[in-house]
């Protein structure tokens, strides 16, 4: 494994107190967080690069430079605020964050860690003034603190950051009316303006027209500049301190990957064949090392210059890998492949996508099957009400996004599609607790409550691929109804087996583990290792778990339920979902119906609270909902004691 | 009682066959067309007349001189196809279908009647393209159609119909970006321009800035013209069969309340003194006859210059009124009182309102509090999220919509001020089957499942005004919690009497009347009227039904619970609300863990499938929610039987 390096505070100490012009020290400061950023995600095995590197010269100028505050410290309530909306770029705040002390070593380098710092930004790390993760909320939370500011007679301005591709998120158009409307001037909203969101260019994706007039036309003032020229962009901030009337926008023409030659747009997007490759995730070995070593020699050779000497770096530790196997298989993997095969055949189909092509693994559906492809950008709602068009003229549309942003954002729509009772699907990638790292706005463990009230809509969760497969037919070619189709995005920790007489039955589960002293209910790759595992140590100690693949999660055969849970008096529900609105609400409602079904022992296992970040291992540790976890719970839950209140 | 007058179909037919100018035709319909719009608002006591009289013209226009296809029958795929995004202006849209036999009279005469149509536009009236009501999603679905137009390559145009205020929604800005990105010309959006939302001016509550630029900033080709001249309207489609590479929109300048010279946007502001009293609901006796007096006049005087004969008008039979008693109580305007008496003394309470004061009774405290009130505009996802800012800099927001919008728009936005640990209030109004006039759009029957699985969330519903005032002090001054509170918007039915020892106990509810045969959870005073019905029927079968009180939607105290239920062996749970995701799932998480529970009758009453629209009486009885039919239940359930599957 390679060795990873950070730059310590003290050199950033020792850089900003130099004598070297500000222009020039702000360079360097930016850089050297150029470097943390970088190992902080190859040490953490991913993280958004490209975002960071692009915007890294703005935040390092605003906290270096610009933000006025008794060290930026939230119990200052006359400070100036900054925060991002895109949230994205957030490793790179975190370096800036270090370099000025204000985030300590063992915190930031443990980056998407449960005792680090999140994926996106969190209230509870220092310094951060807002949650972001889900895109286009920004200038609307920055509303409320200019409104609040002026409403308790308090100084400061408010920054927010956004990307340009969060430029599609409708909210946006919300915020930029009312701000106006509502007289708020105290806020200024900066476009890290990359020109390429997730893989691809913004304009190729849903292009953003003239972005000044846009913002002009909304009674904003305006200014444009380099995002990476410390003057430029304080000169834009000096002719804002006139304005006094008007929210402000700077549109700061930016970089992604600024910094690291090959990962720079538009070079990295030739080397990719029109794709960018460092939005997200680590760089390999070999591009890490080059990448380190660019940004190292640029440092160094500056310093050189101003005749002060090289930098120093520090070896931190690597990241302890788990014992824990993974298999090579992916679910979200055999849903592409699936759709595509039926979508060969079935030319009513048409696949919507917003943004995420990649991630819900439909690229290559895009590429086979253009004309049945529909890119909308960042704009989910917009995209599900499209999808209802489609269907109200008889086509069958396919939405794609991640469970979280697919449920929630575009919930009432969704609804109104079903009030129409056409047949739409959604295929919610990204569901459930794990990845951890991204963090809440990413993890999607209310998504069966969201869909769950729809009429006509069920909603189904693949244990491996096989099922996956089976289900995406049976969700184009057999059911009526509207379908949810709820998809984990990691690799399968292991492959569920299903016995070699499986087939998909409408509200019947699958046995995949046999046992006779307690049952437990549970769906997705995730979940049923963990079952595994716990029945596998409770075999140890003579009780034997029955483990039971639920696909259905909204749908259950109530005589199928009575067979299954047979005698057994022990009963476990384990949802990849917080406790409200899961497979136990459905299942409740047919076992009561049971005669046989009292003086059983039923439990209830699922997330509480709100979702740890983390790695998978440490968050289901956290959570109980591990096999070790599980186990206990059954050992001690079990013999029909029920005497927890 | 008034008499309600209509204008037949054979009329319509007769001034349609004239010799007259077309010009002529088309304004004399369009006002034959305001009185049945008019007549029908009056039968049924409610509906959206003024934006109705101010789109009509528009309207007219379309349906007798534009569309192409066969008499716009849904099976000809290449027909032009039109449908109104806003929906409130549907009475106008029935009246014009009425008048072209599109409409049988029977169900034109029932407007916000079971077997009648819908007070939103809904898919199975005939002609009826799209749902909506939920605002600010038909740009969206013109482009599926628009779509699967130029995919199946078949003709004809998407005539999309918005009205200003919903211009406010970040929805159509998306909509606005990729419709002209992925190259969807063939659109026409018309924006009945008429300057008043609700009962305000569009200006006052969220100004739109320039329209037009806005429109052509983003792409969009763009005209304006008076929305009341059929030559200038007309003259801008032709204009527009020229440009076949862009969307276009007619921003068509109209007056609300059109035609009606007291109902006359700007005559009516100012007789409102700056609120504008024709939005919704129906006008008195005096009114009716007045304006229809006005129209009758109108149209005659012009039938009289023609040489034609005058109108002949035919009187319809009055609506039924149910002997059903209402009381005086109005469980929201007890929360707008409550809310005001405590905001007087707490200065960190911030209101925040999305054009929709009125209705949550908040008008008072706008006008007594401004500076602790923000109107939004129809903005629920940038409300949301400025209540998130403003309480992350210490204030107490407390953000107020309709329950269907707020829960279902912003509920990635509430999620997300949730992870901040932050606390808010969401009053969230119209909650529940009633009123069902309006349709699917605004009955809030999921909001519980979309609330229920918020990190630190409660979820509260007062059953009267007592209880209102206990709450919205509970929720203010006592729990650190989030708190969602539930509230009906209609008169109650019956006060709810509660105890005169009654004090708000977390997790409890209280007995209203006392059984011992059977025991049914209920809340909110329209369900618990209908349980006390169901109780004063099954006292005379000598079955003695508790009746409880469960302001309570996700909390339970477990030994309260215990208590409750002593011995009653058939439990009875009553949602106002579909079955998944309401107060069962918490009620069952908790019964579970009694062990005396086992053994008893579980039965789960709530809304299956899509809501009827409707007056209470008929849309409680379909869905066997009313007394009678609650009684019956629980009569056959009751006893130990449960052979239900």
């Amino acid at each position: 494994m390679v060795d990873i390096s950070i730059i310590s505070q003290t050199e950033f100490v020792r850089i900003w107190s130099s004598s070297l012009s500000r222009e020039n020290r702000l360079s360097l400061v930016a850089d050297m967080c150029r470097v943390n950023a970088l190992s902080s995600i190859k040490k953490a095995g991913s993280g958004h690069l490209g975002s960071s590197l692009s915007s890294i010269d703005i935040v390092t100028m605003l906290y270096y430079s610009e933000l006025k505050g008794i060290s930026h410290e939230k119990n200052n309530p006359d400070r100036d605020i900054y925060f991002s909306s895109k949230g994205h770029d957030v490793p790179g705040y975190y370096a800036v964050l270090y370099s000025l002390g204000l985030l300590p070593k063992d915190q930031f380098i443990l980056l998407r860690r449960i005792k680090g710092t999140c994926g996106h930004p969190d209230i509870g790390t220092p310094c951060v003034e807002a949650n972001s993760g889900s895109l286009g909320m920004g200038i609307s939370k920055a509303k409320g603190m200019a409104f609040a500011k002026r409403y308790n007679n308090k100084k400061g301005r408010i920054f927010v950051m956004l990307g340009d591709g969060e430029l599609q998120e409708g909210q946006n158009y919300e915020a930029l009316l009312t701000a106006v409307n509502q007289k708020l001037s105290n806020i200024i909203v900066i476009i890290d303006h990359n020109k390429v969101q997730t893989d691809k260019q913004v304009c190729d994706v849903s292009d953003l027209g003239d972005l000044e007039l846009k913002f002009q036309t909304f009674g904003w003032h305006t200014a444009r500049c380099n995002g990476h020229n410390f003057t430029d962009f304080e000169g834009v901030l000096r002719s804002f301190d006139k304005i006094i009337d008007k929210p402000k926008v700077i549109i700061a023409d930016t970089i992604k990957g600024k910094g690291i030659s090959f990962m720079e747009h538009p070079a990295a997007l030739q080397a990719g064949e029109g794709l960018y490759r460092w939005h997200s995730g680590a760089p390999d070995d070999t591009s890490y090392q080059s990448a380190l070593s660019e940004l190292r020699q640029k440092i160094n050779n500056q310093l050189a210059i101003f005749g002060l000497d090289s930098l120093k770096l520090e070896t931190i530790a690597p990241e302890c890998k788990p014992s824990a196997s993974i298999s090579e298989e992916y679910i979200s993997d055999a849903y592409g492949k699936a759709l595509l095969e039926i979508a060969r055949k079935r030319k009513d189909i048409i696949v919507l996508d917003a943004d995420l092509a990649a991630d819900c693994h439909i690229r290559t559906f895009e590429q086979i099957l253009p004309s049945q492809f529909i890119e909308n950008g960042i704009a989910e709602q917009d995209m599900v009400s499209m999808a209802g068009g489609l269907a109200l003229q008889g086509l069958l549309p396919i939405v794609h996004s991640f469970a979280a942003f697919l449920s929630s954002r575009a919930n009432e729509q969704i609804y109104n599609n079903c009030c129409e009772k056409t047949k739409i699907i959604y295929a919610c990638h990204y569901a459930g607790l794990l990845p951890a790292g991204p963090g809440q706005s990413h993890q999607s463990i209310r998504d069966i409550s969201l869909f769950g009230a729809m009429p006509n809509m069920e909603i189904l969760q693949p244990c491996n691929a096989e099922e996956t497969k089976e289900i995406v037919n049976y969700c184009i070619n057999q059911t009526k109804n509207n379908c949810m189709i709820r998809l984990v995005i990691g690799p399968s920790p292991r492959v569920i087996n299903l016995p070699s007489d499986y087939s998909l039955s409408k509200g019947s589960g699958t046995v995949i583990n046999e046992g006779s002293d307690a049952i437990i209910f549970a769906y997705g790759p995730v979940m049923l290792h963990e079952s595994l595992i716990a029945a596998e140590l409770l075999a140890k100690k003579d009780l034997s778990l029955k483990v039971v693949n639920m696909p259905w999660l909204n749908v259950v055969n109530q005589s199928w339920l009575q067979s299954v849970i047979g005698e057994i008096k022990n009963i476990f529900i384990l949802e990849d979902h917080v406790l409200f609105g899961g497979l136990f609400d459905t299942l409740m409602y047919h076992l009561i119906k049971i005669p046989a079904f009292y003086g059983r022992n039923v439990e209830l296992l699922g997330i509480i609270g709100l979702p740890a970040w983390g790695r998978p291992w440490e968050v289901l540790q956290y959570h109980g909902l591990n096999g070790n976890s599980i186990a206990d719970k059954i050992l001690t839950k079990s013999d029909g004691n029920n005497e927890d209140t």
